[in-house]
């Protein structure tokens, strides 16, 4: 059965990168600045994980997944959000990072200019990719369009959580909720619109697999170095911010979320796909569990 | 006849700014980082003329503007792009501008962080608007988004007219429609598309508007100084950007501005509101002009 469900994510994989590579090589026989577009593939490949696209696919499998041209776009749609998220956390006036999924971070590489551009233009590039395919159905490329924009910008989405750290009193589950939890809320309710169904129920979902991440990734940082990370590692010790290895201490850490995902699994809604669903949501569990602590081997590269 | 058409621009004001604040200050009972929020308060307001949202408004006035909510939601969308554009034009690894509308640029008020966010949020906030005044009518909504998108994203909308400031050899022509003329080709598409027309036809109105409005900013940016722009100027002297000054001189400029503002006036299709919007395209040349060299006194305030 794990093997089905390998073959499955292979399958969404395929899926996902077709449509990424479709939305960034768009329109590119106009005349075009060269830099700008060779910045927008440099940003969104090769790929991380893919792990929101990837949920967004086996919700919509789940659901039944009977538009899938609207479903590739609204995965390609939301790893563009990601993708321009992590372009824009990189530059010199948030994290300065100088690597990013193990190669140079797109300002390093580029400019900041062409980072700052290569970040809006993903943003847009998102919204278009839902418009050009919105006559598959209309009223679901609006809802898709609707949560999208709820959980990127503000109040509530990711630049809200970016836009937190400018803030003297954080509200910590207001920032970790829209910081990191924001796009898996994306992902698990776009996966329902995008096949008919009605997005709400599955918020709670993407909110404690966003919770389970936020963990996960609390761990890689302390854990790994920079080499395995593809990132700067020790980041949160570094600017000081709360994390759950310095509350709960590594073992705890992770019981803590198997816990989380223990209560994501049992949130799931019914519908023909959910054993293929928890299936799912557990091997997302393994790949975000730091390789000593996992109970088999898995090559899945651990970080973005 | 001239006070007819400024009471229409002052009714379209009221339309566009309510519009705007509606948009900025939604959601504002949920916690969210205070700061960022009110960043993006200071990035739209207040406005400068809202020339791009004011010619959107005319052209949907003059296509009968059967749907006057779907028209202020795209002026309001139209406006935060451009407020976007202007908060990141302004950071460092761009103009690294001081001042915007008479006060200290987004960056300088509150932090680069900020401003990054506030340019992405504005973005965001933009399709957002379209998508919950979508059930208005479906069709026009996605329309409206996808002009939109293609204005503003890459290859050919005002993140590609930035990107081509990063090139060794500048296509100019692409250059100029892309990081001028596409938010006025925006305009005039999407007032005719909120008000149920075929947008491509009236393509080349806005496309000329921006070659002249081009041209006003070069004008401009050579005659005033920063006090009267409200922001640094001359800008294309110090930064050996191509403008129409150095090309035709002042007087030349201006009368180049005047022919291409008459083609602008004879591409107008044919509808109910021709003439009236032929009035508005000549208030806007007014507008455009600087002070020395207008018909007329106004006080108008110049720049953005």
């Amino acid at each position: 059965m794990a093997f089905e469900c390998e073959d499955e994510i292979m399958g969404f994989s395929t899926r996902i990168e077709a449509a990424i590579s479709d939305a960034v090589n768009l329109g590119q026989t106009a005349p075009s600045p060269a830099k700008l577009a060779s910045a927008l593939r440099y940003a969104v490949s090769p790929g991380g994980a893919r792990i929101r696209p990837t949920i967004l696919m086996s919700v919509a499998a789940a659901c039944g997944d009977d538009r899938p041209e609207l479903t590739n776009a609204a995965a390609a749609a939301l790893e563009c959000i990601h993708c321009a998220s992590l372009v824009h956390d990189d530059l010199p006036c948030f994290d300065d990072a100088e690597t990013r999924r193990g190669k140079p971070s797109l300002h390093r590489a580029y400019s900041e200019p062409l980072a700052v551009l290569a970040g809006d233009s993903l943003i847009v590039m998102a919204f278009q990719i839902l418009t050009r395919h919105a006559s598959i159905d209309p009223q679901r490329a609006i809802g898709l369009m609707n949560i999208l924009a709820e959980q990127t910008g503000m109040p509530n989405g990711i630049c809200a959580g970016q836009g937190w750290e400018s803030e003297q009193k954080i509200d910590l589950r207001a920032y970790h909720r829209a910081k990191t939890g924001a796009l898996f809320v994306a992902a698990t309710q776009m996966g329902a619109i995008a096949a008919g169904q009605d997005g709400a129920q599955w918020d709670e979902l993407g909110s404690r697999i966003g919770e389970a991440f936020q963990v996960a990734d609390d761990l890689r940082d302390a854990l790994y170095n920079e080499a395995e990370l593809g990132k700067p590692a020790g980041q949160d010790d570094l600017h000081g911010r709360p994390n759950a290895v310095a509350e709960y201490g590594i073992e705890g850490a992770i019981s803590h979320m198997k816990n989380i995902l223990g209560g994501a699994i049992s949130s799931i809604p019914r519908c023909p796909g959910e054993a293929m669903l928890a299936k799912m949501v557990n091997a997302q569990a393994e790949m975000l569990t730091p390789v000593k602590w996992r109970s088999k081997h898995s090559n899945l590269h651990p970080g973005e």
